[in-house]
């Protein structure tokens, strides 16, 4: 196959050494600048974070493959040919990963883990007024994800609820649809946010959103920056209706340096590693994927560009 | 039952609550001076932090009894009165408790969580210099607690290794004998301390069983504060034998500001609070005990005072 990957150099480094290892047989270009020359031979085109507006240049393309969970990097390319079938990483470990951070950002919260490492800068033993937060845990996005982290969470014997937009009954733990988006704030005092960017997700949280968050709300995202409205997010937590926020995802990354939430006390920023794409297992996934597709099996891994997941 | 409750007012306050509750019918004492003048009715001295040097005074006493998981502050006492049963609360929410708190402390530094916060501080956005850092975990002390943490972390996906002092077969994971700590140590690389403090245990992490560790090991006690000797802690982290530690305990406690601990980069210091016993359940595990003792039921939550727990 003669394969075009278009990705920062950071990930081109990082996913050498397992192109090396599964793409031998395969031809692979690493710009557009590379690839223009035999642009019609180009049938697939793995992507992340590319530079937008040019994948008009490959007409003869079958298949675009995010190299990660998300695609919105793929559907928000306005040079996109449309009707091609969209792929994206399904990664187990990734599941994991992302799970033991938000386990982690959990128990940083519920521990006042923040508040103790501030009282060993100041060398202030306090044993006795830092009492664990009760949490009482929400996920919004019960998908592959979603699932997988609510079974850790509640494995370690927290409350935990979800929210999907089709109601799911099989789960350890109540679930509300949609239509109950109230009531689930209501029942919750940490919100983990786990949606897709989509038309309908991106800027959901903002001012309204959150005066409808129960008094003292905990917010972890580490689905998408978009759908987050920050200046209305400073606002909650300054004003008290959110009690503070991790963010791993953000509307402009790198975040910039003159944003305020660098250096907001009750804010904690992190730099979208809550999940990070393992190259050896995410690139033997897609090549396995693509190799049986080339024999006549149907393509693995497809979103449904509608939807946008 | 005349019950005299010797322990700093922090937790005197902490408890009221519980025994305003629960020990109505019974006559409490909450100081030595306070119980003196009815010194030989006292039957039950409930114990924590006390000052040493007292218990002499109350020669009827029945049994000594502490208020949490350890039971040294009894041991050591000069003046406590042998053959005396001693118990201890066994609390089922303490073990998960503890166990979050070092699901915490495990997934700080896999996630290279500190380095992640200095960068906020710095304004310093690294999506690709801080890979996670595998972490092979070695549990000492495989009682109640350890295997509760034991489970917690394998159901994390973690490889984890048991070490105490009988060998146990019936768990997920290795565990090993104490005849064989090198081939233990060798195995990990991140070291949970859940030792009892006894005379066997007392400076055991010197500087010879430090260089028994793989390099870059990272310790982390909750157990108690001499079975670590601090020097040459400090030393075998400054040269790398060691990459770092939390410690939630101490020989002296609180920490004095003077400790180097304190500022140390690559240690985090918590105020012994890897587990705060619930007074409401320890309270009510305490006097149900007692109370069905008194009826005649054997005393149950004994320790053996020659095994030190």
């Amino acid at each position: 196959m003669h394969i075009l990957v278009l990705a920062p150099p950071s990930y081109h480094r990082n996913w050498k050494n397992a192109f090396d290892r599964l793409a031998s047989q395969h031809q692979l270009y690493s710009s557009v600048e590379e690839a223009l020359p035999h642009a019609a031979a180009i049938e697939v085109i793995l992507l992340w974070k590319q530079d937008r507006g040019s994948l008009h240049h490959f007409p003869n393309v079958k298949v675009y493959y995010s190299m990660g969970a998300g695609v919105d990097h793929i559907l928000s390319d306005p040079s996109r040919l449309l009707n091609i079938p969209i792929c994206r990483v399904v990664d187990p470990y990734m599941a994991n990963d992302m799970g033991n951070f938000l386990v982690m950002a959990v128990l940083n919260y519920h521990r006042r883990f923040y508040e103790i490492l501030e009282n060993q800068r100041q060398k202030h033993w306090d044993h006795v007024n830092l009492p664990n937060i009760p949490v009482r845990i929400g996920i919004m996005g019960m998908g592959h994800l979603g699932q997988a982290i609510g079974q850790k969470l509640h494995q370690l014997q927290f409350p935990v609820f979800g929210f999907s937009q089709k109601p799911k009954t099989d789960l350890p733990y109540p679930c509300y649809s949609s239509a109950h988006l109230e009531e689930f704030l209501a029942q919750i005092n940490v919100l983990l946010l786990l949606l897709p960017a989509t038309p309908a997700t991106v800027g959901w949280l903002n001012r309204d959103f959150f005066q409808k968050c129960s008094p003292g709300t905990y917010l972890i995202n580490v689905a998408r920056g978009p759908l987050v409205v920050t200046s209305d997010l400073i606002q909650a937590v300054d004003s008290g209706q959110l009690s503070g926020a991790l963010l791993d995802v953000f509307p402009q990354e790198p975040l910039p340096a003159e944003s305020p939430l660098w250096t907001h006390p009750k804010i904690q920023v992190t730099p979208h590693i809550a999940s990070i794409t393992a190259p050896e297992t995410a690139a033997e996934q897609i090549f396995k994927n693509l190799e049986a597709w080339v024999k006549g099996s149907p393509l693995a891994y497809q979103i449904d560009p509608y939807k946008g997941y």
